[in-house]
């Protein structure tokens, strides 16, 4: 088995409203800071063992689809590299 | 003016407990998931003008010391792109 570190990074889909981060936006510009836009995202870095990159990168995308993402509302990245 | 992309990552600071991670990694064990950690953080995309990349990273710094993150409990990483 090999040791793996795997980042899933979790974001609403395009068109779905993010009231936080526009909120955030909203307040950065109270603050005077002149911006475009803000989007926020969640992620999530994982350590595994695995018998190889192909395995862990499947592992975690099950991980991702059961718990930590909502695919109705959200999209989602997974990256993984050797430890 | 230049348009830039930037990506800020907020995690906490090392030592500093992760209620919220701790329960995603117990209920991923309880469906049957085998992982050593995992830890989350939250990441906000930001686009903004600047005159060079060196004042975006500064604005950007600046937006994350005063509203992003918490300089007490959490660590942060800025990364600037031109777009």
């Amino acid at each position: 088995m090999t040791a793996y570190s795997a980042t899933v990074t979790v974001r609403l889909k395009e068109g779905v409203l993010d009231p936080e981060a526009e909120t955030t936006e909203r307040a950065l510009e109270r603050l005077g800071f002149e911006l475009e836009s803000l989007s926020s995202a969640d992620q999530f870095d994982i350590e595994l063992d695995a018998a190889d990159e192909e395995t862990a990168h499947e592992r975690v995308r099950e991980m991702t689809e059961r718990l930590l993402a909502n695919p109705t509302l959200h999209d989602y990245e997974v990256s993984v590299e050797q430890r």
